[in-house]
């Protein structure tokens, strides 16, 4: 089947409005044009959305895995890499070296074993990771410099640093967030120093207007483009562009059940949203819904499709296949989630 | 790569311990041989498992979709099918009329919409889904005579009942949970004699051995195959049997990072478990963790295999492309999760 309109598609269906992405784009790459922004392929996956934020100036990319970095430069999107975590599998850092002859391909590092692994893989390229708050991946601030030396000495080319404040994204109020953006960012600017190379990279979508003064060169954001229901909390100017297309499969007097659950979208974040609706409780295959305290409107019938919104874009994208790029109810293209996987 | 040890598996990677499978099988094809399990094939998406559950006895097999269906039945893996879900689109339905060409195919309905899909796809076997107190699909046990009713005027021929108890399998304490189980399935006893048929299906691996006395003449469990961290806070004799394998990628003083994260397990059942450590959070990627307070035992080293247990398995299946059938620390067979999909 060819569907032409959102009505006939089979569902569970991952849809994307192409204006709101446009929208999206248009307003970070108006702030952040060319370098200033790495897009992160991780939020979606996804080769034709990466040849959207081509078109709107940015030809580098950060990605997660190496899978990203290969599919994006065999679809020929992009021209330099930031593999912004850390990675030991000799298979995959090699194929990512072999990349690497073709497009610039750069792997974050935070310890001794993660640049031996990157110099005996051929790679040649490394940020220096570092922590600047957020107890997850990157070497302490002080230790950057002496890991960066070790680096050169195996051989390899220090380009920079990159550090991810992904622990102040959902800090709530402006002001807050803006004054503990910057007490992170001290941190990664004196690792900076230390390190040397061009690249101070930081920075997502949560923090996208925080960074005029901070000391990074480029901000890694990639969920403003398709949003999701936590990350509209905060007020920014990106709007939801990406739904999970459901089906009314059975309705009691009470509530009605669609055929979009935890295979379809995670809960992470907390259930997802429909508009008129309170979301009673997800399961594998359903989500059962009951129509707003508040709701004059009656529960829709049998057969109806409802738009959901996920409250987490990033692992609801990589549980699908396949998104339909749509306008109002128009199916325009079906774009593959090609960058899947690890 | 052909690996024939864990320790040389890239990560993220799905584990199961063919061994522990094959226990689960065997307890319960013990207590519900043949066609007293209808084993759910959702739990794990995978033919090879399904094909386990056929060496067991078992024949007949629930799905929650039609691709679990039509996947299935091309593998040649069972002879008897209930769609466990209801279903209108008119596309899967045709597949799967001609799929019950060859091996028979049941759908649950719980409305005059989803009567009329059957009908219209050209499917003939339907059974009576019933809500015997989950707030999810199935018709209310008072008006299933009257929609058996109205299948058979529409030419149908009425199977029988299913009523998923799915709101008790969590339930605290064995009496209490058999309590409310006999409760529910009155329900479906009643809804049973009113519909006539032969099929009286419900039940899960949480209420597995408390249907020895109720009305139902098949089991519907799924995750006691491969368990999962909540099943197994109830104490009952299955053990886990699939696991994620990580590489510890980055590690501080204090916490250490693996490369399992929200795009290889899901967290909708809580966070997953890691033998020593405490998970201080899961991102998309990654999970972080520290060891356990009264833990003598220091964090592993960079390079190191961790083996995580999920805490919901069947959202988790679905995230992978294939699991590596495995005994102690050897690969014996890639299985591919083949029943992905809707």
């Amino acid at each position: 089947m060819n569907p032409s309109k959102t009505a006939e598609l089979a569902t569970p269906a991952l849809l994307i409005d192409i204006d709101a992405l446009e929208k999206n784009l248009s307003t970070m790459s108006t702030r952040h044009p060319d370098s200033k922004l790495r897009p992160h392929t991780k939020a979606h996956k996804c080769t034709e959305i990466a040849r959207l934020q081509l078109s709107h100036s940015h030809t580098n990319f950060t990605c997660a895995t190496p899978r990203e970095i290969i599919g994006m430069a065999a679809a020929g999107v992009g021209s330099d890499f930031l593999l912004a975590n850390e990675v030991l599998d000799a298979e995959r850092l090699s194929a990512l070296a072999k990349v690497s002859e073709n497009v610039r391909v750069t792997i974050a590092v935070d310890s001794i074993e993660t640049i031996k692994a990157a110099v005996r893989a051929g790679l040649r390229d490394v940020v220096i990771d570092v922590n600047v708050g957020l107890p997850r991946c990157g070497v302490a601030p002080e230790l950057a410099g002496q890991l960066a030396d070790t680096a050169r000495k195996a051989g390899m080319t220090v380009r920079g640093v990159m550090g991810y404040e992904g622990h102040l994204m959902m800090v709530n109020g402006d002001e807050k967030r803006k004054k503990r953006v910057d007490e992170s960012m001290t941190l990664l600017g004196r690792a900076a120093q230390d390190v040397g190379g061009e690249i101070v990279s930081a920075g997502g979508t949560g923090t996208w207007d925080m960074h005029d003064d901070t000391c990074i060169n480029e901000l890694q954001a990639g969920s403003y483009a398709l949003m999701d229901t936590q990350y509209a909390e905060l007020k920014i100017p990106f709007v939801q562009a990406c739904f999970v297309l459901g089906t009314v499969i059975s309705r009691s007097q009470d509530w009605l059940v669609i055929d979009v659950g935890l295979k379809s979208l995670t809960t992470d974040h907390g259930n997802p949203s429909v508009d008129g609706y309170d979301v009673l409780f997800c399961a594998d295959e359903h989500t059962a819904l009951v129509t707003k305290k508040d709701s004059a409107v009656a529960l829709a019938n049998i057969g109806e499709k409802l738009l959901v919104r996920p409250s987490h874009i990033d692992p609801t994208m990589s549980m699908h296949s396949a998104a339909w790029a749509m306008r109002a109810d128009e199916i325009l293209e079906c774009w593959q989630i090609d960058l899947r996987g690890w």
